[in-house]
């Protein structure tokens, strides 16, 4: 194997995006496994009384830990230029380019108490919130993260609106209660700021009883901001709770540029064209047997096989489909009486009706090649 | 610029109705950027440990924005006669009206401090509150204040219940407790309002732990008191959650006077007639290429296109319509046949079945000149 | 007016069911207050340092409602003959079956202080308790008291099952925690039921904070429990939830015997068969131009118009139904070619599609009744 | 009455899998009674005041219930070989069999403290919190728990997600809050697991209050993981909540194999196919009158009457199907002109068309039987 097939073969490693790759797959619980160690290491690390800092295995698992970090980190920058998006750049632009994303910013950050311990000789304390963050490599692997991750952007504004009516509602409360008993109890409510601990600790019905008013007006005032606090609690709730539910029920996993890149119908497209087409496309987990299409849904969606078997089943007979199989509208006729079936356990990629549409007006060249390749043609469905 | 030719500018700067309007904007930001800094101010005035108030800094940043408000107050008084509400009215008696509306009274409240300081030559502190009321001069700006506002109101009623729920609750666990701890501890639960207390930190489940039954009855009735509180904590979440997600899920904004008497059919409407429509109007958002009327979706609804423009497909072609576009049934026939869709971001007014029969009976002339301008025709569609 | 049909008017002022009433709701806005004022009082004659059992003013409040209350109990056993559940029985055999009612027994209860104060010449406290129970005298009058019960009443299978995991949740909780820090703490987790009263603090997220854990393995049991409470806040949330806001969205409202034995149907069916009719009428709300039945809304239900009018438009016309008026299904065939409107604000009951085919099989008369007076008639709709 | 019979008859009596057996009924409720004592008996016991281990009385019934359970665990060991899926077996493997099912070996840890206190002549304290395992006897009888934990289970995936973000929430705030008042507060911050417990308590929204920031950047940091902690809450609820309230309202019930082998069509399986089925049957309650199937539903499930009738409505007549009937889709035909309405308290066993697909492919001859018996016949419906 040659060094560009080899660099092709770790990217593929580390991606772990062909499916049913056994190597990927081991390699992928082994680093998750070192992170775990790592932090309960960390943690650990900080109870004086069990003295694991003086210990030799500690030292140990620690500089472990941290070579397989700097040798990850090394290896995701090697195989950089390996990603679909940065293909067309020089190498060193490529691994510029990986090197300012979140997750390779997070895995710098994860490796830099072994400078302070390596340099300075000895640890900075805060280098440990950094040791930490190791936790955040987690997210690379869990799909629960990015279910939250997806919800609560989905619902960025909605949430933001509920924290401007939080902090208005603890800066109301905290004035009131800042009038009414700053004279009474000086030390916890003696300003503004001081009070707003207070109101935060009650609208959020954490409640501490470190800091509790102590007049009759007081306890009104803090009896209203309690009731307040249900209203709280009960808009991210709302916000969060649809969101996150219906994430969670679609089994939406993340499309990445090397998933797409590897299916027929967009191998050749340039980055551009790939980064206008990776946000439109939602994905889609259906067990074997469940229906992607049913009987009589009324649907201009354009939908694309990534992993595993769909049977199509339509009038004149039934088509079986695989990655890159593309199914759905021909041109405008909707799926009336089509029904599509997972025959395995199979993952769809779904373009909107709305954003067919607009990507339609932004890349045609894209959406002609997909009209091209789908199944059933038009006339025939 | 003739005076009133400005006077009319001026007022369409403060309201912000005009779409892409720059200087609007900009206006509105240096607005919320003002209140904020206020309101920072005077939180951090309060602790005493910082001495702000002794600086030279604080008293020019606290003069300077009491001077914007002051100024901002004057002009929007000076413009009130614009308002199309106001329009057929004397110049004072516009000015009037408008004086006494709820965010006018909030403005002349926000610089009441001013006089305290400039006359008694010190500062009130029960002013202080009013000073924080500058942040509710933000919810002009905001649109999760509407929406939350939009929530509450539509559920009102379901939340009075609520309340008096609780109160009944709040009432029966008190008296309970009261009775059977009240010999043991005299000094917190010694009469009903005092075990109030008690009871209302815990069934909205903050839990202070600064007063707590210590009895084995007062356990009981204590624990009980606290599954109580799950269901008590059900209720609003229950009503705000389905509420508030609907308004943000339908990016309902607040419709306003001045909004609507730009449009078209509204342009030469009285105020009388104006103030019967301004209610019945639902606001819609939709982004570029989101359906506005799907397929085959049989409604009676009439809409009124606000802002950017739809492209109304039926039998007989595409129709693009702009601001003061009218779509929808024309005489009970359904728009069975039409796919509306957003070919810009647009925002829609919709008028509901229900409300348009009401508003036939109440005022046929809006209705009728409606009908007349309405796309497709009656026979067309 | 002779004293039998005194004795029905009298009745009809206290039931409120006539619409439109004024006398009616005069008396009921007056007896809301007179309780009110009771429960004001008597909350508030618990403070000492108040000082209110000393005044005359006082007890002279004290002793009015007290009069207030007794009046009203004695009048409602003196018109109890009059209700159309009991119009057969004897007059005293109905004033027995009136008085073991709930309501009845909550407003004897309410006036049995006034017995101790008379009698013994001093007041017991034990009978405050009582007193406070005339806050479920308003239970009488309230909306959302009624759709919290009936939410309640629909769900309370699955709150008895969410009552029983609470009550495992708490004894497991306080097991493991009374075998890991009995011995540290004795005074807090010597045995099982003091635990439990750290573990239904802890698992409702209430958190008094005045017995906690300090070993490290109480911690770890107590953060597990925490998160389990997490799921038990959520259960009556999910079913609570659900329930209520659905009760209060249909506006449902109490159907009282009064109310259904005015309408021409149902005036002279006997007690049995009306109280075979009452549970299955469903009660519903309409405002102006709001829609009953939707266009092409297949259904099999049976609805009686109870307040207000509404519009049945069908291919051949509109009809117009007042109190009384039935429409729905005549024989099998569904509405589907009407469109049934609120005229005016109106209250329908329905008898569903199910329940009909039940009532059907039980009493044949008062179905065959309902559908002689269908509209429209079994051909025409 | 020979024993093999006889043994037949106990093991019906012991599952109550026969509907409306009185015996059964009585031995459940007084089995619950039994634990329930046993339970309350345990509690009490670890008061030290109430003196009740030195009584005779206490003795008495603590070894009365263990001896109940002895013997049901006896019996229930000795009737294993009746169970369906166990017949083929010899008596022996049968009774292995069960002995490692999760209920015998909670029945088995449950009498464990009886060799305890038997032999090594003083009860370990450690055997207390199997004494409480009774509890999970329960869990044999209720359908609150049996709705959990399907709901639970349904959920399984997404609740770890949960508590993945919970875990990473908690240790990102306990090391922040570590960084920053480890020096002011060594004792309650001193190391990263201590201020863990404060994290718990406070993303949970339990806030007991005895360990709390205090320095200006402590409570920032806390502030804001309150404010996560609302999050933290939501998404349990979201998940919980939906499933629960959905296996809520499908009023599911557990299968259980002696149910299904009881019925017509699944008599003679052999336990293999026996357990292939049983996963894929769903189960639905329906309440007199209820519709089973609604008109025009199309669907392609095929149902078992389990327990009660059914009346099957279709253009040629009324069918009425008692236990063991089986209707729905014949061969891929939708049952679209069918009604069917539960003609008592019925029910019902679902087979969904997913998974009689999934079925068909691995278990033929079970879907041809079924398919042979399906009512209506192909070409009929």
């Amino acid at each position: 194997m040659d060094r560009r097939s080899m660099r092709r073969r770790v990217f593929d490693l580390l991606e772990r995006d062909v499916p049913g790759d056994r190597p990927a797959d081991v390699l992928h619980f082994a680093l998750i496994a070192v992170i775990l160690v790592s932090i309960v290491v960390a943690v650990l690390g900080t109870v004086a009384s069990l003295g694991l800092r003086d210990g030799w295995a500690f030292a140990v698992i620690e500089h472990a830990c941290l070579a397989v970090f700097v040798a990850e980190y090394a290896v995701r920058l090697w195989v950089a230029p390996e990603h679909p998006l940065r293909r067309g750049m020089p190498a060193w632009q490529a691994r510029l380019a990986y090197a300012v994303t979140p997750f390779a910013i997070i895995d710098l950050l994860a490796i830099m108490p072994l400078a302070g311990s390596l340099f300075a000789g000895y640890e900075l304390h805060g280098l440990l919130v950094l040791r930490l963050l190791r936790f955040l490599k987690l997210a690379r692997y869990s799909s629960g993260f990015n279910a939250l991750f997806l919800a609560i952007k989905r619902e960025r504004y909605a949430l933001f609106s509920c924290l401007l009516i939080l902090v208005s509602g603890v800066l109301t409360a905290a004035t009131l209660m800042y009038l009414v008993e700053r004279d009474v109890q000086p030390e916890q409510f003696g300003s503004i700021p001081a009070a707003m601990w207070w109101a935060i600790t009650t609208l959020t019905t954490v409640g501490y009883g470190d800091v509790v008013p102590v007049t009759t007006l007081g306890r009104v005032i803090g009896g209203i901001t309690m009731v307040t606090g249900l209203v709280m609690l009960a808009l991210p709730i709302a916000i969060i709770a649809s969101s996150f539910s219906e994430v969670i029920a679609q089994h939406n996993f993340v499309v990445t540029f090397s998933m797409v890149s590897r299916l027929a119908p967009f191998t050749d497209l340039d980055a551009k064209a790939l980064g206008a087409l990776l946000p439109v496309l939602h994905s889609r987990s259906f067990d074997r047997g469940h229906m992607v299409v049913r009987r009589g849904e009324k649907t201009g969606h354009l939908y694309v096989v990534l992993e595993g078997y769909v049977e199509v089943e339509h009038p004149d007979g039934v088509e079986r489909l695989g990655p890159g199989g593309v199914f759905g509208v021909a041109s405008g006729a909707a799926l009336e009486h089509m029904v599509v079936r997972a025959a395995t356990k199979a993952k769809v990629l779904v373009i909107e009706e709305n954003e067919l549409h607009a990507l339609m007006a932004k890349h045609p060249v894209v959406v002609a090649r997909l009209s091209g390749m789908v199944f059933p043609k038009a006339g025939e469905g």
